[in-house]
């Protein structure tokens, strides 16, 4: 594979798997390119919730809007430049907030093979 | 390792290794935290670059500024809130333009290792 520059107008976001908040995710490059790793972007409605255990590492930064990440020790809160590292095994719930939020994520290894 | 929250301010900034750009770079999760990837920013002065071969699958964010990254196949350029993936083995030049440019990156395996 190539050098590639992504914008969100490339991500074919879907409904995020195995829930029916209004999350979607849009994978850029996955095990379909031959890498190691996963890059996507991920589109949040407001106030809006996901929980699961992390299959993967995932490294999510947010571009727009803010994201809160729950565990069972703590709450961590993230806006525009910042970055969540919610590693492999973490049983986490995402929240997005009153003004929804777009991130983008990275993954090792890929996040839809993991989930399979 | 747990969910952990990341700014700019976390960043231990240095120079990038082995050119005299003023380029910097600042690792927030590493072979040091015993997980598989990377996570940093980087900060670029205006108009500076950096030429190298990829050790690692590299993504980076732009979070302000722009960055272009050329190989000889062609040259491509990247704003604030779009991804420029560089697989491993890409000869690549990164260069800022007049704005510098603040990114976070993320790579698989540790860049830090694999330039050893």
């Amino acid at each position: 594979m190539k050098v590639r520059r992504f914008t969100i107008e490339d991500a074919p976001l879907e409904r995020s798997p195995g829930q029916e908040a209004d999350i979607f995710a849009g994978n850029l490059v996955d095990e379909r390119n031959g890498g190691p790793i996963t890059i996507g972007y991920g589109r949040y409605a407001p106030n809006q919730s996901l929980a699961e255990t992390m299959a993967v590492d995932d490294v999510m930064i947010v571009l727009e809007g803010r994201v809160s990440v729950a565990t069972e020790a703590e709450t961590v809160t993230a806006g525009p430049g910042e970055i969540v590292y919610m590693p492999k095994g973490e049983a986490v719930t995402i929240r997005s907030h009153e003004d929804g939020a777009l991130t983008a994520y990275v993954t090792y290894p890929h996040w839809r093979e993991a989930k399979a």
